[in-house]
């Protein structure tokens, strides 16, 4: 192995200091634009590898963010990580991302595990556990770590998030359904102490209240985001003696456990029961009987909860603002829903 | 905020140094496992915290493992990033993981990155670019971080490995389709340079000579495993003087892309065409018409990596083994090839 190039070493070369050298690879505004383009195409010319390690411990970066999901095998959440990588990347940042698997305590460990690796923001979906405490975000916040959160948000003061409009995109479904003639319209929820599962739930609710529909909570379950989930859900809606002909769905995955379970009774969809999912993630277009979802516009969503991260970490740490970004979803209409041909 | 409880509360508490308290935290043999016992109890009983970093600082150990696959939003790569998680979870470990979208670039500063984070070690799956280097490979030896391939692999010596039976998941795959009555099946290849690809690509080939087919090249086609490639790659095929009346994929992907492509055509699935695809990704069985694939055990394969890893982390240093693991694939037959039903 050659022997690695030192700042020392371009330092001799241009007779300077290793401090100017050192200041000027860092981007220290002290010295001037000429030195710091010279030291740079210098370094570049010796093959001068900077140390990222010593470079994150002098300048208290080390260009790592983490991302924590609580899945990764979405298709969801994997394109809003894209979007974040797509926007950081340009500016030097890499992405390390961890999942939660909805479970609190690796929730918890996760961000420690983070601080740990020395990460210079986090960007996160929560779990969809039911937990009381904020004290792992307010960690974060004592220890001057921009923390964001996308989709799945917690409210805490001096917290950025970027989710999308639920309430609308359920409104539109439900509305859609309408439309459509459905009259008794069912809704696989799910655990509505996560704001964007309950906003679904408002919207639903209030577009049969805006038809004159009557809202029935019998109709209304709370099941989890499985395909296996939604079949058995989906069983006891068909099994009831007043059956649904509509099943919006707050989840694609319910939503395909839905129609599995409705073509297991020999019913016919959308004539006999239309079905609506939430996220609009592949399956739902690859399926002979493509399915009705909503849009969520994630790789839009990584990319500007990455963009308020730059925007936080470039901020004075004495200024504590907020940003809240509400997107506007797009319903895909497709087979599961579509009675009407005209 | 409560004053902390630090190590020295626990020593006067119990009347011993703090070296010991220090020393039976961090689970030193060379103290009792009474003593051990009754420090972890106080310890836990006065709501102790133990400073990771600190505890990494001295131990040189995060506790972090880093993860490397060219995506995250396969199920195959997915699950197996779930296999290493719960297999290293209960030693301890957190999983981070970063993607290189099949970019080399990519691929040397993810290393980089996890190397700053100071991980304790890296399991990966190498993207498809390429490279002729192996330096970044090299590196981490050097360093004595453990390094551990699963899928996709390069062969460097001290370097262990878990993948799957390649050759033979592609000749079961093109054995069951000549059973099936395919006199001319079409390979859906990719990268050869990898060598997953290329063993798929030996197996296909061995099967078609043990059965006395002959092997025709022009029908052998190296492309992307994405479902737009799998369609255009499909329409040269179908378009041919003749075409094939079989299609083996080395990607569920691709064979997805060459059904949507075979339907368009007017063609019967598999009375015209049959499609076999590779990887047991879940739409394979969602799909009302089922694509047989060959699965790979990818929960299997990341709890084996995850236990050659620790096999290798509480090695001596010294002592430099390598391990070659390798699974056997199982054919998963559904609707896509199954033409003789008795």
């Amino acid at each position: 192995m050659n022997k690695k190039t030192t700042i020392y070493d371009i330092a001799e070369k241009l007779n300077i200091t290793a401090a100017t050298v050192s200041r000027a690879l860092n981007g220290n505004t002290k010295i001037s634009e000429a030195t710091r383009k010279l030291v740079n195409d210098t370094a570049k010319e010796m093959n001068y590898e900077q140390n990222k390690l010593a470079l994150a411990l002098k300048s208290g970066k080390s260009f790592n963010i983490g991302v924590i999901v609580p899945r990764i095998d979405s298709n969801f959440f994997a394109s809003v990580i894209r979007g974040i990588e797509e926007e950081l990347y340009p500016h030097g940042y890499h992405v390390i991302i961890c999942q939660t698997h909805d479970q609190e305590n690796l929730e918890i460990e996760n961000i420690n595990s983070l601080l740990n690796a020395q990460v210079d923001g986090i960007l996160m979906s929560i779990s969809n556990a039911k937990l009381e405490t904020s004290e792992h975000f307010q960690k974060l916040l004592r220890k001057g770590v921009p923390l964001i959160f996308f989709d799945r948000k917690k409210d805490i003061p001096g917290v950025s998030s970027v989710t999308i409009d639920d309430f609308k995109g359920a409104y539109d479904a439900t509305k859609h359904l309408i439309n459509q003639g459905c009259k008794r319209i069912a809704h696989l929820s799910n655990n509505r102490e996560m704001q964007i599962f309950k906003n679904r739930y408002l919207g639903y609710k209030q577009a049969l209240i805006d038809s004159g529909i009557e809202f029935d909570e019998s109709i209304v379950i709370e099941t989890m985001s499985k395909v296996l989930e939604g079949r058995k859900t989906t069983k006891l809606l068909l099994n009831m003696n007043y059956p649904p002909d509509a099943i919006f769905s707050s989840s694609d995955f319910t939503a395909l456990g839905a129609i599995e379970e409705i073509k297991a009774h020999g019913l016919k969809i959308p004539e006999d029961v239309s079905v609506v999912g939430f996220s609009n993630e592949p399956f739902t277009r690859f399926m002979e009987l493509s399915i009705t979802s909503v849009d969520q516009s994630p790789i839009e969503m990584g990319r500007i909860a990455a963009k308020v991260f730059l925007e936080e970490a470039n901020n004075s740490k004495k200024i504590k603002s907020e940003k809240r970004v509400v997107l506007s979803p797009e319903l895909i209409i497709r087979d599961s829903s579509l009675k009407l041909k005209n």
